[in-house]
């Protein structure tokens, strides 16, 4: 039998209940976007159209719903077939107003601080750039992708899909950029990262600022990328320079780095300490709790999904992606019929490594009727996606297949 | 020791040589680019910003060298290191200009007829669509890239390096297609594909109608594509529908393709019979001269080569892009001697499959100084890069290593 699995379960079973809160980081006010985001409707189709923020005004408005300004989730019709997410169609999700724009200007003047190495220093980007040269793709994909479906209604974007992509991400290893600086000092555990969002005055800094601690076992394939699907990497998504920790949520890829420490504690944040943990329903983040890091194997199908469009009669392409988190996407499975049923679907186009997402297709054929669409995956671990999502108090990591059914009408 | 080849060596051992003749498809006419436009600097530094025609409109005009309304290239320091070429950066080469933006109106009722098989038929993209799914890594490349280094000047775009990009179809395998039309018509040898631009009254059709012919052994990974790295097909790449034949050069990867046919003879069209031919200097283009289909390893240096810009003198990372032609790149030198030294550079990034490039680069300690720095590839059938170009009158499959080169200045 197959492990049915995903990074919550275990984790739970370590996590302590807590006092009842309702907000965890959202409670931060004004530089907080989901404090300000009204919740979008769960299905993308009744999501009402919104203009995009100055910073991401680039995007393709057809291709993404704008939940808020911090907010903007990839419609499900819109991922392509081509495995790579177009950049102008991909999520954006910034737990903090983004820095002014004003920091692209001179993107390799730069700096960041290496701290809890053997020769603390501070790099310009373009120093950075002398030191290696790496690309990677991965999942970029929000802790919370999937909360829409938990019916405790987690405060947070309702994001059903598209807080997802898969995208290259070019940069310099960070294993290069320790060897630079003599390698990490005795004792440490943790890869701590510093956002480049600012503070607003008045306010303990550790209660709004994006510092993310992973465990040092993540920098293997750690870069700090200053490119994303080729071009330079914009504000939106981080740029002149973001942490890139494959497997991980998207939290964990911190923006605007301005600092890397190598650390014996988790970050003193909040968005550490106490958000972004796998608290049971009704509690509150804790440290006890486990954080949010690795994803769990995870598939949806993207085509035909729209719920608003019927779908010829005769053979039809099932088609989706599938991911494996921490190792690949190992095989796929599609139902028509909700999960009654299940057939071998086949990855096509190309493999870009084990933190990418596969495209597969089935094809079927489909007399009129309505159809429960589903997919299920397995990644080279042995681990596949459960059918029922985990319940947790902030609504992350949902893998659940039957949440992520599409159901269509063939006519 | 190593075969040192390109596709046109054996060929033009099998050519003959012809009247001189200087134009080829250039002296079409008014729906011919090449007629219209100047030829344009050899370096990209040295070209004129044009404005960019309206179907290319959303193009990166800083990413790109406007030739002409139908002749756009990528500049060499636009590439990225993220392999995939980002769209809105990708060359663009009509051999005619394309058709009106209206077809891509509503591009689920675009017709492709299909000939010379068992069954033809014309299918509209809404159905091509329910036949298969399949999604290829190409590098895109233009006949005449490198063209500029030709000594003798051949008529056509003075391209560089920038008349290629990496690129993600996204489509229905041909070989589905023909499934579902019962087979090829017996005797058949060539896969013909007919675009769909507009032909200009009064003037013979064969002169100027872009139908391609190749060997139907190139069928086996060909695709008819509706989707460029993830986004559907715009105008200026041959949406709504483009023939892909992987590992053949830009011209056989038919725009607007509205018949595929299976055929005894190639195509009359004079683009086949006389255009795209390995023609010695001097000669004109004659059907017993190899056509222009399948590519040759090619290799070149992306950054640094802002040859306007000093590099900082210490460790610098040297990188670019490498390519196999019909087999993946196996392996990468570089030399920053004018090619007098070899170092074996590595590989990074995601590995697309055989026809894609993969980025490549190498470390290397350089003080203040005059650099000239080379690459050179090797594929998996152990085809070596060229020093020298192979002359051929229109400047076809330049893949000399010594042509790629590109000095920079370190201080």
């Amino acid at each position: 039998m197959k492990e049915i699995t995903n990074i919550g379960r275990r984790r739970m079973l370590a996590s302590t209940g807590g006092v009842m809160a309702l907000a965890g980081l959202a409670s931060v006010g004004r530089a907080h976007a989901q404090s300000a985001a009204p919740a979008a409707a769960a299905a993308p189709a009744a999501a009402k159209a919104k203009s995009l923020p100055a910073y991401a005004a680039w995007k393709d408005l057809n291709s993404v719903i704008v939940h808020s300004a911090n907010t903007i989730e990839t419609k499900r019709t819109a991922f392509g077939s081509g495995v790579i997410t177009p950049t102008d169609r991909l999520f954006v999700r910034n737990n903090v107003s983004p820095p002014s724009a004003d920091i692209l200007n001179d993107p390799d003047s730069w700096k960041l601080e290496v701290n809890g190495v053997a020769k603390p220093r501070t790099f310009t980007l373009a120093e950075l750039k002398s030191l290696g040269l790496a690309a990677v793709t991965v999942v970029l994909q929000c802790s919370g992708n999937g909360r829409a479906w938990f019916p405790s209604k987690p405060s947070g974007t309702q994001w059903t899909v598209g807080a997802a992509g898969c995208v290259v991400f070019t940069g310099v290893p960070v294993a290069a950029v320790l060897e630079a600086v003599g390698g990490m000092a005795d004792g440490m555990v943790y890869m701590t990262s510093t956002g480049g969002e600012e503070i607003p005055a008045g306010i303990d800094p550790t209660s709004v600022m994006v510092e993310r601690s992973v465990p040092i076992s993540a920098m293997k394939d750690a870069i700090l990328a200053w490119e994303i699907n080729g071009q330079a990497l914009p504000l939106a998504h981080g740029g002149p320079l973001r942490m890139i920790v494959p497997g991980y949520t998207g939290v964990n890829n911190v923006k605007y780095i301005k600092q890397l420490a190598f650390t014996k504690d988790q970050s003193p944040a909040k968005i550490q300490q106490t958000g972004y943990r796998f608290a049971p329903l009704g509690a509150k983040g804790e440290m006890t709790q486990a954080s949010i890091w690795e994803m769990p194997p995870k598939s949806w199908i993207n085509l035909p999904s729209d719920e608003n469009k019927t779908v010829p009669a005769g053979q039809v392409q099932v088609s989706g992606v599938a991911m494996g988190g921490m190792t690949a996407a190992k095989s796929i499975e599609v139902s028509v019929n909700g999960g009654k049923d299940w057939q071998k679907a086949e990855f096509i186009g190309p493999d870009l490594g084990q933190y990418a997402w596969r495209e597969f297709v089935l094809s079927v054929k489909l007399k009129p009727g309505s159809y429960q669409l589903a997919s299920r995956t397995t990644n080279e671990a042995g681990q596949s996606q459960p059918e029922e999502r985990l319940e947790n108090n902030r609504g992350y990591l949902n893998n659940s297949w039957r949440d992520h059914m599409v159901t269509i009408t063939v006519a």
